[in-house]
């Protein structure tokens, strides 16, 4: 592990914190700021790893705990590891799964080792610790990985946020340890990540931040965002925390965002970011548009044989009429879901390209204020 | 309309009925014998125009009845037609929803004018005479169109199947009048076939052929196949019918079916079908491979990292095995019915390639014994 080519800083933007930059992983580079798609299951929903390819998708996201559950790790090894499983070559970034063992596990009960929980599928008892994770992420192949974190939900009282703050500080450094264990024996090289921690408390937050930057890790994600606080207290956390971080790592706002909230955490510095918005509003007939949302199914669409959005390029904006994609949801057509579904993605990737494009030139504020400006006037 | 260059014999097979030939409408050519996928709602279920173009799809067919009722004949005369509604420039099949009316409509009443019947949608009330059936789908602006049939189920009584017989022959007989007086206007050119009718009847289905012989079409349906008859009766059927039809004009046994029943009306003199099969097989995930049809739910697949059918060369084998398959059907997702559905289109239009092949080649009749031996030896 080469960690200091890892990340490359490649542009500071003047007039805010916002910057440029490339991940390089075995598996290929990617530009940052990025998004990435969410493949929670082996399948980002409804597009096929063409499609992601064609939209410009340099890197997916796959959930540790769904693909543990189902199909099983076994299937997923002998069939090569995840990228060969579900035939997607460019990088793959996995959570830990700590989130989903939270929301979706049943029965759970946390100890200093790990987690105990019942499967959401069938009802199987497991018991993993911040060392199994990362042995499962090995297995997967996935190249940028994730320790195992103790989620809270929002809002959180101050008692039990510190004690979900230490439980991950101290899952984070198992899990450093395995990983160091494991890549000393030569297998492909994984990145790992540590997750800060800490609710809303500004000062959990800091000394999560400091106590992970001393163990050291390949980059940082602020974890706990997007569960429903108010958007300013998000922003606030994500800037209090990329304040604290070192500039020379990634930095990765876990689940945020909207694009609005992407606009505002790449303000504050953060690099990474995934969301299941583009493909779950995707499903429900919701388009992203550089207007603001689009609810295709709307009576006011009837007759509207403009594309969802007049400045964009996907196959879904080339070929198709809100009116035909109307009709496909009224009629229940499965092909309305993968058509809303890939232009949700290609907007989100197109965005990201648009911010790194306008980093680069110095002017990330300008072109925030015109996108921020017909974004939240809305169609 | 230059009827004789609509349909252009080129191979007849010497120990067989089996033929090729070539339709040639406005918007390009057909080679047949050819299947139409089944757009019914003006989608292919679950697939995109670029994914029917690449498997090499020259023809779609879509439902009138169903188009009518929803989204309504205005919404797409508005979009420019149903290939600019729906982003497909080749030729377009419509049948004439008689088919529908008498399997989905609520309280339909047929008089010798035409059908009244209440959508199964809405409930709203409609009576459509067969001149309105041409009318509609002149605005629909398909390629090939079909006249009102009346449809009767299996087993058909005598005295019922002769009363449908003698309604769908005056039926095609105004159809053909209306569409005379249309093409005269000199619209784009549409070819209007007639459906044979006469239920299991051998003397009804001749005399029927016989009647719309002589008010003369651009090409002939056997209508009422696939309709739960046994298999021996449909391709009896198919056979008297095309041993009476001219031989220079084009067959269509619509709505027939499984890629057995496909070979076997071939051998007849079959040149053209269409079947919901494909896509609703994929959507089940079953696969038809080349030793039969795959269930890929199915337990044994669990850890077989072979494509659903090592002989076929779409996207689907080329890149996902039957494990990975499998666990998209497991998990519910969306790509696993899109990339089974997408295989059973490839399938079923490489078997048409192959067909025409052989025909060429002249070894339809070995072509069909090695097909038919491996397809029934089941996977």
């Amino acid at each position: 592990m080469t960690e200091s080519n890892f990340f490359t800083l490649i542009h500071k933007d003047p007039s805010s914190d916002a910057r440029s930059g490339r991940l390089l992983t075995s598996r290929g580079a990617i530009d940052t700021p990025c998004f990435m798609p969410v493949g929670t299951q082996g399948s980002v929903k409804t597009l096929s790893p063409q499609e992601l390819n064609e939209s410009g998708a340099e890197i997916v996201l796959s959930n540790t705990y769904h693909l543990f559950l189902r199909p099983g790790l076994e299937i997923i090894e002998k069939a090569g590891g995840l990228h060969s499983f579900m035939s997607w070559d460019k990088p793959i970034l996995t959570d830990s799964g700590g989130y989903q063992v939270f929301s979706l596990a049943l029965l759970r009960k946390i100890t200093d080792e790990g987690v105990h929980f019942q499967s959401h599928i069938d009802g199987m008892r497991h018991f993993l610790t911040p060392g199994d994770i990362v042995r499962i992420q090995q297995a997967l192949g996935s190249d940028i990985i994730m320790p195992l974190d103790e989620c809270v939900h929002y809002p959180c009282v101050r008692d039990q946020a510190e004690l979900a703050t230490e439980r991950t500080i101290s899952w984070a450094k198992k899990s450093r340890d395995a990983h160091s264990a494991i890549q000393q024996q030569g297998t492909c090289p994984q990145h790992l990540f540590g997750i800060v921690q800490g609710a809303t408390y500004e000062d959990l937050r800091i000394r999560c931040c400091e106590e992970l930057i001393e163990a050291g890790f390949d980059g940082y994600c602020i974890g706990g965002l997007s569960v429903g606080e108010p958007k300013n207290l998000m922003y606030n956390m994500a800037g209090i925390c990329a304040a604290v971080l070192p500039e020379r790592k990634p930095r990765y706002a876990m689940g945020v965002g909207l694009p609005d909230d992407i606009i505002e955490a790449v303000t504050l510095g953060i690099d990474m970011f995934d969301c299941v918005a583009p493909t779950r509003y995707g499903r429900n007939g919701t388009a992203f548009t550089h207007k603001g949302e689009v609810t295709v199914r709307n009576a006011r669409y009837a007759k509207d044989y403009g594309p969802l959005d007049a400045a964009c390029g996907c196959y879904t904006c080339n070929n198709f009429s809100r009116a035909y994609l109307r009709h496909l949801f009224n009629a229940e057509e499965i092909l309305g879901l993968r058509l809303v579904s890939l232009h949700n993605i290609y907007f989100y990737l197109e965005l990201m390209r648009a911010i790194r494009k306008a980093i680069t030139d110095g002017v990330f504020l300008v072109f925030k204020k015109t996108f921020l400006g017909n974004y939240r006037e809305k169609a």
